[in-house]
């Protein structure tokens, strides 16, 4: 589904002028000086092979028709796939799995008081787009997991439909009990906002696309630019992805033969309420027509309206109904056994399944992908060895919910567990700048590839752009931090694609990478994502998606090659404290907030500055938060930062010592393997236990942002600090058993000749 | 013209809980306790005189047609109010200045390329508001002082119009050399616009109204709601009022009789290039045409259209003429005899012409002035003998350029040198919170007032309304000054309303006072400002007006009853001391900045983030701003400080001592009425000498917005380092001669028995 990437939150050095090469004589980490040159020469013949005629064409293959789960196009894809696999001799084969998948049976939504209009609910053809006319393969929109409904209520406009969004309209007197809500895209994942809606007593929801948002205020609508137009209507599941992701009827095991499924009216992450995603063209006469306040300016979207939140005059009548079928998945999986450590697995993935043509989202990846596994292929042929075993992934069913890679990671979970070093993730891919979110013992391992990658924009390392871009658009405290920080930080996975179940519910070390942040578009997960829109306005040369290609395939190649597996524990030490730090600020921060609150609600502050025509309604007096015990996590803290920094030391001495035998370093590396799994709990996080890292997590009110320690900071954020006082107990464990695992892995480096 | 108040920074006690009543048995500031009863009395009798319905009427009766300069019904309501004032008992008669006031004869504005659209400037009548079909009395949509002309060029968007846009505009690589710019009205004093177009090589400028600003992007617009349709045109004034505002032909001197005039040529305050404002309506075609980059976010509006910046494909026509004329004029002035300091002068304005119908600007602030003149009059009958001499002044001809007031400040300017106490200012008026700028020697005075006012809606004091307001909706820096400051803090008075020549040109301590914040407003300068509008959409039950007139009044009664004159210096030391803080940050953050942004252009940052397909033009680079030498400013505000607590100390200990006779006190008055003045400075502020306040001053780009400490803030601003560097010496030294005087009161007083 790939999430729209966020500018990540940097740090640099300014030890390195812009422009410096990476020192070759230093010893790639993980690596000795000895091995590290014949590294850098496979590396260096790697980088040579993608090619971008044939990412092009590849794409055009690939989104030559509409591909989405149960279309004979996406089968045709996925043994496509499979056959290039075979033909450069890769060992390949395609794993099914059984899934639900809702499609559209019959949807209505009409606008009935104070004037009549039927949403067109249709994404007209473009003439210049040759695949825009294809309707007849073109799931038609909706948001799949919406239950079946048929409401008519009055009309409330939430904004982004997000937790604040219903605070600032109890501010205004509004209530959505009964109501259905117009809620616009953005600012969350989409399943958020009929959640909220309905935790708020709202019984429908419709979700449209604001041109603030991705249409005209931005740039020129398609086809005379990016953007989208007034048809342009975002498809997307609203499966509850922060409770559990996959096959919402086999949570926790794969949906292969005759597992045990729920009902439909069993499974938890079904909507509660139906769900419609349309246009700004249907959306415009619908707010149009609503009265009553006008929405604070953060609610203010780019249409030619005033924002009136209603509720009403405005009334509307939205029927939904779904063919509730089980659909088949096709994952393409490729392995190449390692030749030292076969027991340690590089999983690398990236869907092939698309809401529609879906050039961008996710051929733009995919691509990639397979030229990796071409320009691996040919190593092979020449005689490269990786020491570990490579898995490559072309999942199918992403959209819908991570279906392919849930299940599959579901279904081989335990060997996952065992074998699982690092997962690598793409999803679609753009032009600009390197986007990395990931697991922060990876982060100096990405600071290291991006340094020795080349920005073919700029022929500079892309490391040193995405430098540039800190220092000159960076936060003030991003670029202060930039003096004393070697590494450029890299943000925490949420959730949004497939990633979710490595990282989320195996515990594997995992990334998430991709260019972007110079082109913007507005055609996601609507029919005009398509090779023509790729091919004017995206990476229209495919450079990035050969940059991409030498990106993962280096860290691949460096991750299955390495003497040492390549996690670096200072970076995560240092990141813990911060979000420890961000922790502390906030409780504190809410209490004095509240404080404040409750002592202007008794002195009348409220009703002082209450418009008698537009009163305010003042928030309730609440409890003001406890102070909570941070210490466990403070003592967790300080051993975290002891073990990593002697284990720093440890690796830098074996870096320049001499090489050792792999047979010397497999107990050092089967303990390195699993420590990310230390971060995990078996009985995952509180009332979502599908979840099982400690660390990171989607937001349960989120969604695709992470919430980093989300036990500790929900229970803050959502008022149960008890509950909060807990997960420290429990995160603190986590990390200290964590600590052991790095202690015991740096007396195995110590103890090396 | 009524500049758009801006919600002041202010800061506040927690001392006073809120609703707690200011203590009758203090005394009045100025004033002793025995001699505080007595004013309490009369200030009491006067608040219930102002009438509601009254003020109804005479906003009727004034509004009821166009009455801009020149307009037969501009005379009419002249010799209305004189009538008025006469019949209430008042000395009064009018006094005839004669301007020059051009007037359109031709406007033609077509887009040529690629389209043909030619704007309508019309605003049509709406069928439900009876005033707004008065066509032959309305002057036409245009900008007065724009010069003649008839140029054909590309179209470029520049946003606001101000420096900073051009900024923007460079890093896009986008010239306005030759070109027609059209800005947006906000955020700056319009005939800034222009000015800063013609700085850039433009040759022409259309300034339209867009609807993020004060249309529908606010609220319904007119006639459904307050805010401006999107044929509303703010008409107004361009010329360059931060040079000197009054007649263009006449600066310095009262334009009166054979006084001798500049030719229209030589006149430096009419624009350079032809100015023409349009609607929303008439904008849209024009903005639609271009193509280019994309303006970034802060450029973006609320029209339904990418905002590109040009420049073209667009090119426009622009053609006008105007009658340059010579216009009365006519200022009706009333004057109240003090009974034992008749020399001491309290001055109180609000001018009486308006654009159009004027209903709110100014009539509104025209009927609360009325009101209390009627109210005074009756308490003068009832043997009220105020102690000084009151002046009651409605203007004329404030919106082409504060003519009536500046040329009546200009022609008595000398009388005004030595008489003047207090100059008290509004400008229309609207529903909310209480809203003042002016000389911080007054702040303790304004408090005082504000404490004995009730807020009509709320029925608390206007003081507590305002601090409620800081304390929820304040900055964080401010909230927290709460803590430890007694008064609410004034903002500085910067231009764009009838004050400026008393404050500014002669040195009276000044104030501007209104009431809004709760109501907005899209009719400004349009026909569609008239009663219709202002009995749906404001004040329509004109509470606030009598509000307005009860505070005046109050204000007026007590600066001429009081025994000291109550002018306090600790708040105007304390927010010396704050713009001075303000000047060294801005400086040191400049220093850094220039510093962080050369070392970026050296090590090529700037091409590093820079995207091809929208690339960025580098800044230049420029030296780092020198160190200056602050310490004169650091030893006038100690010696300031000092002053200022001695003169605390002993005006509280003359409040809780004996009356004393006028005749003890007349020397301390006399000494403190011309404290402000001491401020000024004969030869004015660089390149600008008819603004002679070291203190405040509207901005040179700024306009509406006061700099304060303007020759040393500017000099920074426009790195003329030197310059700044001489302005230090000059406030120095002022700050030092004021602090003499404020030394030489504190002798007075102490003195007294």
């Amino acid at each position: 589904m790939k999430r729209v990437f966020f500018v990540l939150l940097l740090c640099v050095t300014m030890l390195l002028p812009l422009g410096a090469a990476h020192d070759p004589a230093e010893p790639l980490y993980g690596f000795t000086t000895a091995t590290s040159g014949p590294e850098r020469d496979w590396e260096n013949k790697f980088r040579a092979i993608p090619d971008t005629k044939i990412l092009r064409d590849t794409m055009q293959r690939l989104s030559a028709h509409p591909h989405h789960v149960g279309s004979p196009y996406d089968k045709q894809n996925a043994e496509w796939i499979l056959a290039q696999f075979k033909s450069w001799g890769l060992n390949a084969e395609i794993e099914t799995f059984d899934v639900l998948f809702p499609t559209p049976k019959e949807r209505v939504l009409e606008l009935l008081e104070p004037a009549r209009y039927t949403a067109k609910l249709q994404e007209p053809a473009v003439p210049q787009d040759p695949t825009s006319n294809q309707q007849s393969e073109q799931l038609p929109t909706y948001n799949a997991y919406s239950i079946d409904g048929d409401v008519t209520a009055p009309l409330v406009y939430v904004n982004y439909g997000l937790p604040k969004d219903y605070e600032a309209l109890e501010r205004l007197g509004v209530s959505v009990k009964g109501a259905i809500v117009i809620a616009r895209y953005g600012n969350s994942w989409r399943g958020i906002k009929p959640k909220v809606a309905a935790e708020h007593g709202a019984i429908g929801c419709i979700i449209y696309s604001d041109p603030k948002d991705d249409g005209y205020f931005e740039d020129d609508v398609f086809p005379e630019g990016p953007m989208r137009n007034e048809n342009g209507v975002q498809r997307g599941s609203v499966l509850d992805m922060p409770t559990y992701p996959g096959d919402p009827l086999t949570p926790g095991v794969g949906a292969k033969g005759n597992v045990k499924r729920l009902t439909v009216k069993e499974a938890a992450t079904i909507t509660k309420i139906p769900v419609l995603p349309i246009s700004y063209g249907d959306a415009r006469p619908l707010l149009a027509a609503l009265k009553g306040r006008i929405g604070p300016p953060e609610f203010r979207g780019a249409l030619d309206i005033p924002y009136h939140v209603g509720p009403g005059p405005a009334k509307v009548h939205l029927k939904l109904q779904f063919n509730w079928d089980i659909k088949p998945v096709y994952d393409v999986i490729v392995k190449i056994q390692g030749s030292e450590s076969p027991d340690q697995w590089v999983v690398r993935g990236n869907h092939h399944d698309g809401w529609v043509n879906g050039a961008e989202d996710p051929i733009s990846g995919q691509i990639a992908l397979l030229e990796e596994a071409r320009g691996l292929a040919q190593l092979l042929k020449q005689g490269w060895k990786p020491k570990r075993t490579i898995i490559y992934c072309a999942w199918d069913g992403e959209e819908p919910m991570l279906l392919g890679s849930t299940e599959w990671a579901e279904y081989h979970a335990e060997e996952l567990r065992q074998h699982g070093a690092i997962y690598i993730n793409t999803d679609g891919n753009g032009r600009g700048f390197l986007e990395v979110e990931g697991s922060h013992s990876l982060e100096k391992f990405v600071n290291g590839v991006a340094r020795d990658t080349t920005d073919p924009e700029k022929n500079i390392p892309v490391w040193k752009r995405r430098q540039a871009e800190v220092l000159l658009r960076g936060k003030p405290e991003d670029r202060k931090e930039a003096h004393s920080r070697a590494d450029l930080r890299i943000g925490a996975l949420g959730s949004g694609s497939d990633y979710t179940a490595f990282i989320d519910h195996i515990g594997i070390a995992s990334l998430n990478v991709g260019y972007g942040g110079e082109d913007q578009g507005g055609i996601y997960h609507s029919i005009y994502d398509d090779f023509y829109w790729y091919t004017h306005f995206s990476d229209t040369d495919f450079v990035y998606g050969r940059a991409l290609a030498q990106t993962i395939g280096v860290m691949v190649m460096r991750f299955a090659d390495s003497d040492v597996l390549p996690y670096d524990f200072t970076d995560f030490a240092d990141t813990i404290h911060k979000y420890s730090d961000e922790l502390k600020t906030m409780l504190k921060d809410r209490q004095e907030e509240i404080r404040d609150r409750n002592q202007a609600l008794d002195d009348g502050m409220f009703n002082a500055i209450s418009d008698p025509r537009r009163p305010i309604v003042p928030p309730a007096k609440e409890a003001v938060p406890p102070f909570i015990n941070f210490a466990p996590l403070d003592n967790a803290e300080a051993a975290l930062k002891a073990s990593a920094d002697r284990y720093a030391r440890a690796v830098q001495k074996f870096g320049r010592g001499n090489p050792s035998s792999a047979q010397a370093l497999q107990n050092l590396n089967a303990q390195l393997m699993q420590a990310e799994r230390r971060l995990t709990n078996q009985d995952g996080l509180p009332r979502r236990p599908w979840y099982k890292h400690l660390i990171y997590a989607p937001g349960f009110y989120t969604g695709y942002d992470a919430k980093t320690l989300p036990g500790i900071r929900e229970g803050i954020e959502e008022k149960r600090y008890q509950e909060a006082e807990n997960e420290i107990t429990r995160v603190a464990k986590a990390l200290q058993d964590y600590a052991a695992v790095i202690d015991s892995a740096a007396t195995e480096l110590e103890r090396l000749p």
